[in-house]
């Protein structure tokens, strides 16, 4: 078991080295068991009204819950069991001696036997995904099962590979003239402490795996803390986890769930406990900069982010529209990859049939727009639900606040939910100097369609937006290298990423594991990345010991 | 010249990698010309009383310069070309975008090119820093001449590696069933901006050049800014750097020397200014703790700790004092990787022939250190001179004010330099209980040697000293297994390395280039290390940009 688990982290490694396409868990819901979607869904009905089993419950002081399902409108009932504060530190506290004990080698081969574990429920996790926070299935599965499985690969190898970057004892020996002096020296990674992981409510397993991985595999013992509307995915996972653990003999404190609720929110005081060592955090930008400013904590963290993208000019219009509504409509605009401002010139744009006036490219947006929420094979099983009332309520008054709406948010019709909170994105035609509309984040499904006096303006604002508001994603469209060219440097300048010309299947949205960085965690989006050596490394330290004869 | 400096990066690399014996530039003087030595006086003598040539002064506002030899207690009279620091950021951002472009190939061609240039002037550097540290000559021409060089090796190979880490390019490819997806992908290491390194008075290019190499490796131009008493020796290597990048029709902006005052610092105002977006430190804890607050920037420190030595039992006495005084007394305990407190059980340790009592402990350690202070041979080479009269002074009041003095500190004959400021360490009997006399850090030539209830209380003062205070070594003496691997573990849990059972030629205050860590950047001490994968990767951001068709 252990070598093959190691063999399979150096595979994984020379992926992410190679910078390859790389899927170590199949994202294919076909290359499962015939019945495995099937039991899938009946294990996730089985959990609804009814208490979680799996994770360690002893010490516990209740059971709590209150995810309500964006498909159905309704509260799960599933309740978890929750813990004081000093029950999960010092759980966590006693379990960290252990753990950092443990070989990096038997650590390594724990995690992905995790993830071996944690593929067997892939269907049951994607219904978890679908009705907390409103996913369609298809990317549930994806976003929760596989690809999140590869997340935290990448973080298991490249974890392996920093740890076993020294030797773990040399012999030193400098000549001195008459005489060599022999020194025998060892090198150890020593764990920072305990990690603390808060959850976010669009991704719980995505953006949640990383971290903890990364964290446990270098020594680190780890209490996540989901949001608490988006707790089910990550239970799942935490449980499997915490079964492999205890199999090999270890504690539960290794990795713990705490949940809490929105009335009775624990993370700031877990974040602030002085044995918290490591902080990961997905989710709003003033909690993340709090987070920020911790002092005697390594913190990690994604926060918001504009999104441009800078339409220069184009071969096929349509084929850049319809990419332009998918990356828009994708989860209804809550990915944080997700566009959101549109910078097109006044004087419009040119395409190989000729050139397309400002207001022909917005309307083109809004009907792609428009066409795809319409669309009844494609528009449900795309935009899905919208994960809370907030957002809901955001893209109404965004919408009825504009004077220049190209493409209001409708309803999409779900015929297997009829109930599900739904919206397409609002499409509105903005003038450049109205900042105060689009230069803000707005999340959700938002479109801002702004116009510039030129593709140099367009660029300049992209650029600025994304060194003051953080941006995760750009993408730009032209077919003059010259321009490309400024685009990728003043863009990379903010620290941010640009996607070219992307058509067909090819969506900003995605970012490829073992390929792709996400965050580039050099501007206000997210200080750190999934995932390079610096994810690592930064959560433990290198302490060598020397001893003489 | 690439070709060669790249191979020679690789070696240093595998060296760093394998943590082996490897010295770059040779330490050894006798390995340089026979009239090198001369030369480099001359020169030295030739810079007193004048203006400093070889910097860009282009834009100056002035000639300063305050520096005054320990070991004549006289002006130096050297004066720097001095600017504003809007001269200085203004200079370095216009040289930021060339910076960035060259390839990390040619900067790093160029900057082993600079490591070249500088070793031609190791013994003008040594005199240069004997002059302004109070080092003696043969520590001056070891630590900041090939003892630094090797350190900026260490950054620039570990740089070159982790820049080099992942392809350029690929073509990314992703079966989509019916076709295949491809992305054509790059990826950049975009530098983080204006680099700030404030260098300290003791140790003017060893504790620079680490950060020094680093940001300039991974594409950050920089500004040096050298403490007021301690400017000559980087001042040198400064200049050689300077006229490398001329040749290569770089601009001065690439490294500056920022000179200032003790009356008029511009430190804070570097630090604070926006565009600094990297800062390395040497110095106090007070100023270290400031510049880790700062927002937005990225900051690398190293501070001070209280050094712990665990005396539990030994095999010859006189070995282990003789070991320890000369630890204590190199460079009048002016390293940060002195030691200060001795913890000795009130029983007294074990050794070959029978015990030793504490006061038999404290006296053989009294001895040993006076001993070697009034050795003709051995007393001023071993000590040099005390770098300011604040030092001084602290010896003074610290022996004034105790009645535990074992030994006296007293001044060391300098034949050569009659007029130099010296002082023999202090040995200080205290009991543990005490906690005003020894629990914080006394900079210089103080040792106390504090009496614990027995070892385990030992080892958990000096563990708690690490943690609270921070420190950078720990030495322990100790013939119990069982012992050694508790001091070990529990030392390394506060990030401190331990050195067990050093006699002979070894010391504790010897990090060695390619297999030391120095400072772990896990205690108060420090936040960073030379030089982990870490040390490198905070400097830059990768990003990635995707491309269809």
């Amino acid at each position: 078991m252990s070598n093959s688990a190691i063999q399979r982290i150096e595979e994984a490694y020379q992926a992410q080295l190679q910078r390859t396409f790389y899927a170590a868990w199949p994202e294919n819901p076909k290359a499962y068991a015939e019945d495995a979607n099937a039991k899938g869904l009946e294990a996730f009905q089985r959990s609804l009204a009814n208490n979680f089993s799996g994770l360690d419950s002893s010490g516990s002081i209740g059971w709590i819950g209150e995810e309500v399902s964006p498909f159905l409108q309704q509260g799960l009932g599933i309740q978890y069991p929750s813990f004081s504060v000093d029950a999960l530190i010092s759980k966590a506290e006693s379990a960290q001696k252990l753990w950092q004990k443990t070989s990096v080698e038997t650590r390594a081969s724990l995690l992905v036997a995790c993830l071996d574990k944690v593929a067997e429920r892939f269907f049951e996790i994607a219904y978890a995904t679908m009705h907390t926070t409103g996913q369609s299935f298809i990317m549930s599965f994806q976003a929760s099962g596989p690809h999140a499985n590869d997340r935290a690969m990448e973080s298991i190898s490249m974890g392996y590979k920093e740890l076993t970057r020294f030797p773990e004892t040399v012999n030193w020996v400098k000549n001195m003239g008459k005489f060599d002096l022999t020194l025998h020296k060892n090198y150890k990674s020593v764990a920072k402490g305990i990690s603390l992981v808060i959850g976010c409510s669009t991704f719980p397993t995505w953006n949640t795996v990383p971290g903890l991985f990364a964290s446990l595999i270098t020594g680190n013992v780890s209490i996540v803390k989901p949001h608490p509307k988006s707790i089910l995915p990550i239970a799942i996972v935490v449980a499997e986890m915490q079964r492999v653990f205890a199999e090999a003999g270890l504690p539960a404190g290794v990795v713990q769930l705490a949940v809490d609720t929105v009335a009775k929110p624990i993370t700031k005081e877990l974040a602030e406990h002085k044995s918290v060592k490591l902080i990961d955090y997905t989710g709003g930008s003033a909690f993340g900069d709090y987070l920020e400013t911790l002092s005697n904590k390594t913190v990690f963290t994604e926060k918001a982010g504009v999104n441009s993208v800078i339409l220069d000019s184009v071969q096929d219009p349509a084929a850049v529209f319809g990419n332009l509504a998918f990356a828009a409509s994708l989860y209804s605009g809550q990915m944080c990859t997700a566009p959101q401002n549109v910078f097109v010139p006044a004087a419009g744009i040119k395409t190989a049939e000729g050139s397309l006036s400002y207001d022909e490219v917005v309307a083109g947006i809004a009907a792609a727009v428009t066409g795809l929420a319409q669309n009844p094979k494609m528009g449900a099983g795309t935009l899905g639900a919208i994960q809370n009332e907030i957002t809901a309520n955001r893209v109404k008054e965004t919408g009825s606040k504009s004077n220049g709406v190209a493409a209001a948010s409708i309803s999409v019709e779900n015929a297997e939910f009829p109930d599900a909170r739904t919206a397409s994105p609002v499409v509105i035609a903005v003038d450049a100097a109205d900042i105060e509309a689009w230069k803000h984040e707005c999340f959700g499904p938002i479109v801002f369609v702004v116009k510039t006096t030129d593709s140099a303006h367009s660029l300049s604002l992209a650029a600025a937006c994304a060194a003051e508001l953080g941006a995760i994603t750009c993408q730009c469209y032209s077919t003059d290298e010259t321009f490309m060219t400024d685009v990728e440097d003043a863009m990379n300048a903010s620290f941010t990423p640009v996607s070219f010309n992307f058509t067909g299947a090819a969506f900003v949205n995605q970012h490829a594991a073992y390929s792709d960085f996400h965050v580039s965690g050099g501007n206000p989006s997210g200080n750190a990345t999934f995932t390079d050596a610096l994810y690592i490394n930064r959560r433990f330290v290198w302490v060598g010991n020397r001893r003489m004869g």
